[in-house]
């Protein structure tokens, strides 16, 4: 149990695994400051006044939800926190739902893009590099979008948003399922575990990243996505 | 990203991973009515009136706390759940925070006492063998205090309280760090990973289990616990 000390990320402690609060808050933004600007320099509409635009606005949205929990965090108080009105915040967003929605999409998108890319008709390679592929690109999303990966997977179904991000990585998960299972069917993963536990084990240690890896530490995202499937495709190869 | 469809636990949904909403309360509520008893019988004192003692307030407090969030469930709540008044509940506790404390000491005492025995002067067989045996005594405490670890592995440290259980936790994380640098430099863990990562990926892989694994189902805890020793061990032997 019990995840580890500092070593490894640099940028938290292992105590505050299973933390998001003042950690995440940092990572987070500094992180995605970039991102904010690329998202803006890409071209999406960007309004209000200069250095508030809906970019931002998101980012300390997803940020406040992880820290305080999204049925905990008020429009007002991500008004107060980002300096700015109510009524400067609806200048950018419709509500409240509306960035949580925009936070899973962010969220779903690479995951939906990386899983169909791999299971494509087109694709080549066998099920077992294409899995291989596909957990390393996982790996590289869930860092990319580390704050907004964190709230998805806390999303309990308590609001139709919320359903329907439950119902989007469902579909994530059958097709992973699949493609393990044609892994396992081609021979190149053992078969003294079930394919659906194989799935589960490999995208749960997947999914726990989000707990202690935070990115501008020693550890660069290669070099976690590689240990990682390292340790888990070796753990999996036939015996 | 997501872990899987129904097959492997039977007792709930794939989707509801990161979730532990209905799902955690109906399971944790079945599978600690045993514990419920024991403690009762073990000369644990019981009070209140028949069938609503202090392990019955403590179960009920726990699920809610991780339905809800703690901080979003009060003692009224709770009373009301139970059937019980407010009053009633106080004859059973005397705070919020003493069933979170209960809770978090749950989770932590058995954790605790398998990495101790690990590490005691007096423990015999190498430090892989007893890296091994206390990653699969971890699963089983997991399994057995499913929703007391699931909360655990949820605390941000936000009250003395939590505090008090991070530090617990790091020093359990300190010690599974050691066992797992004795088993890299005993030669029988590969070298091409660092042994803050090995212990990263192996104790995440074991946490993430609460996400998705519920008992019950056709997935005994043994198994499972076999399953994942063997993809990680397999995985981080000497290459």
């Amino acid at each position: 149990m019990g995840t580890m000390t500092e070593a490894t990320s640099g940028a938290t402690s292992g105590a505050t695994s299973g933390a998001t609060s003042g950690a995440t808050g940092a990572a987070g933004s500094s992180a995605e400051s970039g991102a904010s600007g690329s998202a803006a320099e890409s071209g999406r509409p960007r309004r209000g006044r200069p250095g508030y635009d809906q970019e931002t606005v998101l980012r300390r949205a997803i940020d406040l939800f992880n820290e305080r929990g999204y049925d905990a965090t008020s429009i007002s108080e991500l008004a107060r926190d980002l300096g700015l009105s109510k009524s400067a915040i609806f200048h950018h967003v419709a509500s409240k739902e509306e960035l949580l929605a925009a936070a899973l999409d962010e969220a779903l998108d690479g995951l939906s893009a990386a899983i169909d890319a791999a299971v494509d008709e087109h694709a080549e390679g066998s099920a077992h590099d294409r899995l291989r592929a596909t957990v390393a690109e996982s790996v590289r999303i869930l860092v990319a979008h580390l704050p907004a990966v964190t709230l998805l997977l806390r999303v309990r179904g308590n609001s139709e948003v919320e359903q329907a991000a439950l119902a989007r990585r469902r579909v994530i998960d059958e097709k992973l399922a699949a493609l393990v299972q044609d892994a396992v069917a081609e021979g190149a993963l053992r078969d003294d575990i079930a394919p659906d536990l194989i799935s589960r084990l490999l995208f749960g240690t997947v999914n726990s990243l989000v707990e202690w890896y935070r990115p501008g530490g020693a550890l660069s995202p290669e070099d976690l996505a590689a240990a990682l499937t390292a340790m888990v495709f070796d753990g999996l190869a036939p015996r």
